[in-house]
């Protein structure tokens, strides 16, 4: 439990995009009070400069320190809709999707289908068809059952797909058990340490119409640790010279997931990321020279580090509450239907009074949403101002990733915008649904 | 962790709508392997004689045992649609509504506005404009600002709308914690403990354009024991007698909150809902003679138990996964996005392999979804027929309920549709989403 009073300015630090004015404040330079007023809230804004931002730490750092043919991936499901395929379609991006949704959603927006990496773990016949007749570049291939089903149907299309084995390395990548993946008893790829990879890597190079040009491991998102890359490496690269020893086969790729943590709290720490990247590629170098193998290309797939912070969520306050002796309340215009990570995983988030950035945090307050539900909780034990009323503009920050996202129709709420600011300016990414949009499907 | 294998077929006692024929599941008399293939997977399926047949259960208790004017209300937020608001309705139940979303629904399904209750802890200016315009019967005031605003958006309409007010008795309900609201620290309502709500009833009673009907209060959804709506009975007529005494107001309507609990698995009580309710009654008139006080009106909110039983998921598997010497994953074409009620709150129900109801339920396995979260789980240490394989129909008991209403977008998945079966024939309440569906928003 935190007591210390703290005033709203000292968050502001959590990311450069952040700052305040008049006592307001600013996000992407722009007067977040004003964008309330303006937009409607609940209202999602997005930085696009800092999502290009996010992007070149990446892409820079390949190209520094890597093989030509590298590549980083954007994690689509971190936040998918047109705009962002665009964005960091030019950014030079590639695009790791994971369902038809995602594909129809990168098609739609014209990104290159040669950049896009299909993931899954439960592809369907459908899914795979889609993919297939999509131009999808390349598919993440999880299992045997869904090696068998592509080759089925790449073969009934006399085409050669590229694809990647995911393999599990058996790594507790030390994150939310949600968000972790790569530990043995995954439900994703399959594992070193049964011996299963090796079968499984077996089959597929034995499939006509499949092309394998590499693997993939995937440890889990919200990583602060660089070993845990490292440790990727090695364990892959081991993995690479035994399957190399044993048939032959070298790949060309390996991708190692996604992506770096992000600072939602002061207390989280900052992460240099060019600098984490360079060194997973000295590591590489490194091993690959002690395993006498080629360094191969490498691929990355960040999503939350790349809009994360790039994101806030405005809203409005309906209700403050103040229970004799107990405890106190905020209440706002959304909650758990447009941001259900703390209900899901206690997520922490930097909230702020966005017209009271002058007046000292004071009130220990849970900031809570709209639903009719106690778990609606966006964000337990913050401090606001004590004067805090309804008709507040209430900014919680960092909610690029997951939000939008994740968004439910819960209590039938419309989902908000998502509007995006740039260089001064501000346009509409996403619309906002409307009451007729929530009954469209409904007989 | 439960290691006893069983024959799927235990299960079917759940419910007396569940069944099987020729080793296939039945759903209210009809093949869901063979409805699986009609309409596709993820299906959500619904049981409109069901849904019926629970209305009744709480209406004809009502008619027993309880005053004239007395009205079961269903609380739309479990599932809320058109058809869902046109059937309860026909039944003669009341709705209870959360937003605007809610009461659109109910308006465009043409439900007689005056059964309406407009609930909610955060409702905005605009919110409340809204329900008065659209003519809600009642809206649940939850403290002291709406009170003001509404009186003021009433006063601007020269109107006098009815009122409840949300009272918090002070108890635990032993429910799980998120869907507990009674307590005396919950988000809604005003406390008796605190004297708060003292002071609240003297405020809306002193509203020119406010007609105050009575209170409402509501410990919590999910409930089994019956003394938990009896202390609420206890505490609230005390409060009543107290509130006449110290103004000589006297309510006509005690809405207390809703519903009994449902049987998700095998293991929980089945609840004999109009015993529970005659009970009720008893201790109300037995409170009300105590006190001296007539016997209120009494509403009731039941959501989860009108439409939880009366709904089934089917799901088809994508893949079967052993880690050997680990475990084993069932994943299907679903999951977190139409049902994320494991991931919030480890929520239980009973899956079975809908075509291999004979066989016996030797594997032990994590029922998982599609999503790329590891936290993606339905199910986890469930039995299924050993022989359980790709393509095969899965089916999740009870998931009428927040399922479809807390259904996401996450990764994309389109949201499946609603079909209702009734009296032997099916038809499409909901339609499921498209591809184009899911960029229609974006820019």
């Amino acid at each position: 439990m935190m007591t210390t009073p703290t005033t709203p300015y000292e968050e502001t630090a959590l990311c450069a995009n952040l700052g305040r004015r008049d006592g307001r404040l600013l996000f992407a330079g722009q007067d977040t009070v004003e964008l309330a007023r303006q937009y409607g809230t609940p209202l999602y804004l997005m930085d696009e400069d800092r999502i290009r931002y996010n992007c070149r730490l990446y892409t820079q750092a390949f190209n520094r320190c890597l093989p030509a043919g590298s590549r980083v991936l954007y994690a689509s499901k971190a936040a998918a809709f047109r705009q962002m395929c665009r964005i960091v379609g030019e950014e030079g991006l590639g695009l790791d999707v994971v369902s038809s949704g995602e594909i129809y959603t990168a098609m739609t927006a014209g990104f290159p289908m040669e950049r896009v990496y299909y993931h899954g773990n439960s592809k369907s016949d459908r899914d795979l068809a889609f993919a297939l007749d999509a131009g999808v570049g390349c598919i993440v291939v999880d299992g045997v059952e869904e090696l068998l089903a592509l080759e089925a149907e790449a073969g009934r299309r006399d085409a050669r797909q590229k694809v990647l084995l995911r393999i599990t390395p058996g790594i507790d990548p030390h994150t939310y058990a949600a968000v972790s993946t790569g530990q043995v008893d995954s439900k994703f790829g399959v594992s070193i340490e049964t011996g299963q990879a090796d079968e499984f890597v077996k089959l597929a190079l034995g499939q006509p119409h499949l092309s394998v040009a590499g693997f993939h491991c995937h440890v889990g998102s919200q990583v602060f640790w660089e070993d845990v890359f490292e440790r990727s490496v090695l364990v892959m690269m081991a993995f690479i010279r035994h399957i190399r020893d044993t048939t032959g086969y070298l790949p060309e790729e390996l991708d190692l997931g996604g992506g770096y943590g992000v600072r939602y709290v002061q207390s989280d720490p900052a992460i240099d990321i060019p600098r984490k990247i360079a060194s997973v590629a000295e590591t590489l170098a490194a091993i690959a020279r002690r395993l006498s193998l080629p360094v191969p290309k490498v691929l990355m797939e960040p999503g939350r580090s790349i809009v994360a912070d790039a994101g806030m969520t405005l809203y409005t306050v309906g209700a403050v509450k103040e229970i004799t002796g107990y405890k106190r309340y905020v209440a706002v215009d959304g909650g758990m239907a447009d941001n259900p990570r703390y209900a899901l995983y206690g997520a922490k988030y930097t909230c702020c009074n966005a017209g009271r950035m002058d007046e000292p945090g004071d009130m220990l307050c849970d900031l809570v949403g709209k639903c009719c539900e106690s778990g609606d909780i966006i964000q337990p034990q913050i401090h606001l101002p004590a004067a805090t009323q309804r008709g507040d503009v209430i900014a919680v920050c960092t909610t690029g990733a997951y939000n939008f996202s994740m968004a439910s129709g819960y209590n039938r709420l419309r989902r908000p915008p998502v509007v995006m600011l740039q260089n001064g300016r501000s346009y509409v990414a996403v619309k906002g649904e409307t009451l007729e949009d929530l009954v469209r499907l409904d007989m």
